[in-house]
C-alpha cells in the first residue's frame, strides 16, 4: 500500500498514519517530495485493506500494490489450469463448444438439440432448469423435472451437462445432475451462492456480471476457490453500456486481459454478448481469435417457438454453419475444434451424479 | 405490442405473424405505410412478451406498449403508498432518516450510535449483520450475534431496525429481528431471495442494483409484491458509470422518475451514492429537494476505525450537522423532519419479532 | 509520480528507470518492499507525464501524484472565483438563473421569452443561433440573424446573453454579440475551439461532455485558461450511461466534487440533464441544494411548436412555477434568488459588443 | 412514426395530434386497443422528427420507424462501397492495414517507420501532425512541418497517408498533403469540421466517438456525405465504460452491426481500443475475424521514447509479429493480406496533393 499525503501535512499526522499502519504489523518507509510525503507500507497489505485511510487527517490518496485476488491470480499458478467438464478438459489444446437451449422446455426438443449439437462437434450441453428472469411473470424453468431431462440428454448425446443454479438451497440437488454448475451473470456477486458451490467438488462456470470489472469477476472466482473448489471456468458475456444496438456490449478485450491475469480457463458467450443470432458467428470467430478457450452458445430446434431467448438462439442449420465457419479461426489460433460426435459417453463418476435414473 | 415489418415484407409473412399473435388470444390491426406495415396487437400483451418476434421473417422492430410491471405501477395504485417501518410511516408527510453503521461491530459502538442518531432525529436504525463483500477475505459481519445487538439497539433507542439479508435460508431468522429486510444492491436480481422476502410480512427495503435501470428496479419490486408482500421501499444508491471521482454515480433523476412511475416510497443512500463523507450532505440535501421520502445514511462513532465503509461514514458531529443542514431543505420540499428522540418505543408486535431475548 | 515494479524486477531494470527519470530533471527515492520496489519521483511531475513508463521492463503500475490541471485547481486559487455575466457575478452570493429557448427561432418568440424570463427573476438569457444537431437534416440555427435577435433581446430585457459558438472561425463574430460564449457538450474537447475562445476576453460557459470525467472537464477549462482567459463557468448537464428513462444521467455529485476541486463557478442544466420538462423542477431544486451557482434552463412560449428540444422546454407558466418553487431551496442553500426584472440594462462595454445596431 | 397515447386519452387530444401530423403532410391511421390508441403516421417521417410529440396532451410514447440516416444506410446502397486510399481500395477483398506512429516526431523516426511497415505489408501510413491532447500542456504535434514529413514518407514508402485534421481552418491545408483526412474520436460530432471535410473530395476516415452509439456514428458519416463526399471509412476504436482494465472498451460487435447497417467500409483501431501493446494482437485478430475491412495500428521504432501513446504502440519486431499472426485470421475471414512492400508508388493525382515539394 502506498499512502500519499496532502500538501501541508504535519509531522503529527504522519506519525499517526505510521503508528496505525505499524500497529497492523507492517513496516513503513517515508519518502519526502516537494510538497507531499509518500508512505510505503511494507508487509501483508491485506491487513490494511479495510482501513479507511482516506479518513485520516493529511491523507490525499491511497494506492494498493497487490491484486486483491490470490488463488485466481497468475502469481498463484503461473501455468494455465485446465478444468474438467465431464471427459473434456477446458483450458487446454481443445477449443470447447458448449451448446444447447436457453431453457429446458420439453424432453423432445432438449434431446433433439443435444443429439444434434453433439453430432456437429459440441463437447458440452447447456440448458437451464432454473431460470433467472427479469420479470416474475416470465417462464422460470421446469426445475427438477428439467434436471432429469438434462441427465437423459447426457446419456443420449454423450455430452457433459452445464446448468445454472440460482439458490444455495438447490446447489446439492443441481450438483447431483450437472457436470458443471453455472453461476449466472446476475448472481456473480451472490456471495452465499458462491460459497455454497465452492463447497462442492463440481466445476463451476462463472459468468461475468453485466456491471462487473475484470477484477470483480476474479474476486468472485476467489470466493469459490477460497472454499476449496479450484475448478472455476470464467465466461465473458457482455457488460452494460449506453449502446443499445446490442443487448450487451461484448467486452472482447476482457478475454486476453483475463488470460494474462488468471490461470483459469475463459469461455465466451456470443449469444448474450450480442443478443441477436446474426451476431453469434462474428462474435464467436472473434472470441476464438482473441484466445478464448471455448464458447457457450444457445441453440434451439425452432427458435421462433422458444420460451426464452429465441431472438438470440441459433437453429440447427445455423449452428452447423457456425461450427463450419469456426474451424479455420480455431486452427489459426493454434487450437483444435472437435468434429462429429464424442467418442465415448462421459464417465459415470460414482454416487455423486445421477447418471441413470 | 406494435410490430413493424421490414420494407418488402410479403403477405405470407404478415399472415404468419398475425396467425401467431392471434393464436395467443390477441386481435391484430394492420396499418399499411409507404414501405412498411404496422401490426398493432390488441389484448393481453403479457402473453406475447416471450415470443421472439424479431426471429419472424419480415419483422424489423417490436415496441411493447405496456409497462412490464403491474403491482408496482401508478396504474395499479394511483395514490402513493406508505410503508410502515416500525411505528414510522415511510412515504408520507415525514422525511424519514435511517442511520447507523455499515456493519454491526460491537455492542458498545452499535448502541452508542443508535442512541445518538435517535437523539438527533433519525427514525430508523441501520446496521449490517450479514455483509456482502467484494473480497472473500474481508469482514463479513457478525451474523446472528449482530442481529441480537440490533435488537438491543432497538430497545435502547426506540428506533425500528433495518438490516440486510443475503441468503434465502436466513430470511426467517433475520425477519425475527428486523423491522424491515434490506435487499442489497448486488442482490437486486437475486430472484429466489426476492421471492423469499416476498413470502414474509416484513417490509422490504430494496436497493437499486448498480447495473439496473429504473424498469429493472421496479421489476425486482414486482417479484416481492407478486408473492403477496406489497410493503416495498425503494432506494436509489448510485449506478456504475465511467466516472471515477465518485464510488458510484448517484442517479438523482431516478428519484422523481420513480415517484412518477410507482406508488412505492423512495429513499436515497447518499453514503454509497458518493462514497465519500464530504459528499453526504450535498447529496442528502439534493435528494430531499428532488422529492425523496427519506435517507439511508452510514454513521459510526469513529469512522477511521470502522471495519467497513469508514471512508463514507459520518461521525457523530458530522451526522448532527447533516440533520441541522437538512432541515430547511426538507421544509422547502413541504415535508417534516423529526427533531430529538422518538416519543415512544416501537410497538412489540407479538411473537414474530425478537423484541427481548 | 510513483512507480511500482513487478515482482522479480532486476537491479538493471531499476537503474534504467531511475536514469530515465533523473534525465528528466527529477530525483528518485527507492523503497524496497517484500516483492516489489517503489520508486518515488521527486520534482516537476509534468515532465514525466508523456513517458510511457508502463513500457519499461519491470514496471507494473504508475501513480501520478499531482492533478493534471493547474490554473483551474483550488491549489492555484483557494478562494472561489466569480465570473461576470454582463452586470451579474456568477459564483457569488446570487444564484443565477440563465433561461431562454433552445434555438433562436423568430424575433417575436425570442423577445417575448426574454422579457418574460427577466420579469420572473432570470439574470441571463440563453438561445442558440448556431446549433449542433445530431442529424444533418435538423434545423441548425439562424446564424448571424439569430445573433442580431439576441442582441435585441438583451436591449429589451436587460439580460446579458449566453450563446453557443461551434466553429473557431465564428468566435470573433459571436463574441461581438454575446456576453458569454457557450461551448456545447459535444465540443468540450474541440481543442482549437477552446484555444480560440481562450484568446478572447469574453467569459466562457463550458458544458461537460457526455463522456467526460470531472478531470476531463477541468482539463478542458485549463485549455481556455492557458490562453489567458480565466473567466470560465462550468456546467454539469448529464453524462451518458445505460439508463434510458432519462435523456442523460444528471451527475449531481459532480457539482460538489467540482466545487471542491476548482475555484470556478458551476451551473447545472436541468433541461438536458433529464430531457423532460417534468424533471426540470426536481433537478433544479436538487442542484441548488447541492451547491450549484445557478441554472441554465430552456424556456419557450409554446414548447409543442419549438423547432428543437420542445420536450424538455418549459412554457411560461412552468417557468414561473419553477422560480417560485426554487426560492426556498436557494434560501436553504444560503444564496439569493433574484425577484422581478433586473434593475438596469447591462453596461455597454465599448466597441467589442454590438449593443445597438 | 408510431404514436402511442396514454390510457384515458380524449377524442379531442387524438384530433389535435392528427391535425398536427396531417398539417406536416402525412396521413394518419388510427388503431384502438384496450386502453390506448395507436396513431400510425404514413409519409415522410423526417418532417416529424423535430416535433416534440411527447409534449402533446395524451401522448405516452413515440416510436420512429425509419433510420435517421439515409446516404449511409444499406437501403441507400445495398452493395458494399469501396473507398480509395491512394492506390488501395478499402472495403474490398483486401484487408488493409494502416500503420504508423501516433504523432509525427522527427523525419528520421517517421521515414524509418513508414519504410518498415510498408515492407511488412501495411498498405497505408498513419501519423498525426495535429494532435488532440486532453491536457493543454502535452505535445500537440508539429503542424505543417509534420505534414511535409508525411508527404516525404509517402514518397519513400509508396504508402498513402492518413492524418488527422482538427480545425475546419486547416482542412484545405491537410487535404493538400493527405490521401485521407482523419476525424478523431473527440471530433466525431464537430459538425462544422464534418461539413468542411464533406466539401473536399478527399476520403474521410471517421473514428467513433467514445460516447457515440452506432447510430450517432452513422449520423456523423451522414454529415460528411450530405455535403457530397461519399467516401467515408468508419473506424471502431472503443467506447467509454466503467471498466478500467483497458483504456476504452473495444466494442467488437459494432463491426458486424455496422457492416449490416451501412455500405461503408469499417476499420478497427486495436491500439486505442485496448490502450496496451499486449492487447493489440488479440484485438486485431478478433477484428479481422468479425469482418473488419482493415486496421489502424500505432507503430514506433522506440515506443518507450515516443512523445505520445508509447504504451500502446508496437515496436518494429512486434509489428512484424502482428502481421505474421494476422495472416491466417485474414485468410479464415476470406480476405487477402498484403505481403511485402507495395508494388508501385501511389499515383500522383494532379494538382490537389503535394506529392513532391
Amino acid at each position: 500500500m502506498i499512502i500519499v499525503t496532502r500538501p501541508g501535512v504535519t509531522e503529527d499526522e504522519i506519525d499517526q498514519i505510521r503508528e496505525r499502519v505499524e500497529a497492523m504489523g507492517l513496516r513503513t518507509h517515508i519518502s519526502r517530495g516537494v510538497a507531499r510525503v509518500i508512505i510505503g507500507c511494507i508487509g501483508d497489505e491485506e491487513r490494511l485493506r479495510h482501513l479507511p485511510l482516506l479518513r485520516f487527517p493529511g491523507v490525499e490518496a491511497v494506492h494498493p500494490v497487490l491484486k486483491p485476488y490470490k488463488l485466481a491470480s497468475r502469481e498463484f499458478a503461473a501455468a494455465s489450469t485446465t478444468v474438467p467438464l465431464g471427459p473434456v478438459q477446458v483450458g487446454g489444446a481443445e477449443f470447447v463448444v458448449v451448446a444447447g437451449p436457453c431453457s429446458v422446455e420439453t424432453e423432445e426438443t432438449t434431446l433433439a438439440t443435444a443429439r444434434f449439437v453433439a453430432s456437429r462437434g459440441a463437447r458440452g450441453f447447456r440448458g437451464g432448469a432454473f431460470k433467472p428472469r427479469t420479470s416474475p411473470y416470465s417462464f422460470r424453468g421446469l426445475g427438477q423435472e428439467g434436471l432429469a431431462i438434462l441427465a437423459q440428454a447426457r446419456r443420449e448425446s454423450g455430452l457433459p451437462v452445464v446448468t445454472e443454479v440460482m439458490d444455495p438451497r438447490q446447489v446439492e440437488l443441481v450438483a447431483e445432475y450437472a457436470d458443471a454448475l453455472q453461476i449466472g451473470s446476475r448472481n456473480m456477486q451472490n456471495f452465499p451462492l458462491l460459497s455454497e458451490v465452492g463447497r462442492t467438488r463440481r466445476p463451476v462456470l462463472l459468468k461475468r456480471g453485466m456491471w462487473a470489472t475484470v477484477t470483480d469477476l476474479l474476486l468472485a472466482a476467489e470466493y469459490v476457490m477460497a472454499q476449496g473448489n479450484l475448478q472455476v471456468i470464467l465466461c465473458e458475456r457482455g457488460i452494460r453500456t449506453f449502446e443499445t444496438a446490442t443487448r450487451n456490449t461484448f467486452d472482447l478485450a476482457a478475454i486476453p486481459v483475463l488470460k494474462r491475469e488468471t490461470h483459469l480457463p475463459v469461455l465466451a458467450d456470443p449469444s448474450h454478448g450480442g443478443g441477436r443470432r446474426d451476431l453469434v458467428p462474428p462474435l464467436s470467430f472473434a472470441a476464438a481469435a482473441a484466445g478464448a478457450d471455448g464458447l457457450l452458445v444457445e441453440v434451439h430446434p425452432r427458435p421462433e417457438e422458444a420460451w426464452s431467448d429465441g431472438e438470440q438462439s441459433l437453429d440447427f442449420g445455423e449452428f452447423g454453419a457456425l461450427m463450419d465457419g469456426l474451424a479455420p479461426f480455431v486452427a489459426a489460433a493454434g487450437r483444435r475444434l472437435a468434429q462429429g460426435p464424442p467418442q465415448a459417453a462421459p464417465p459415470a463418476d460414482g454416487g455423486s451424479r445421477v447418471s441413470a435414473e
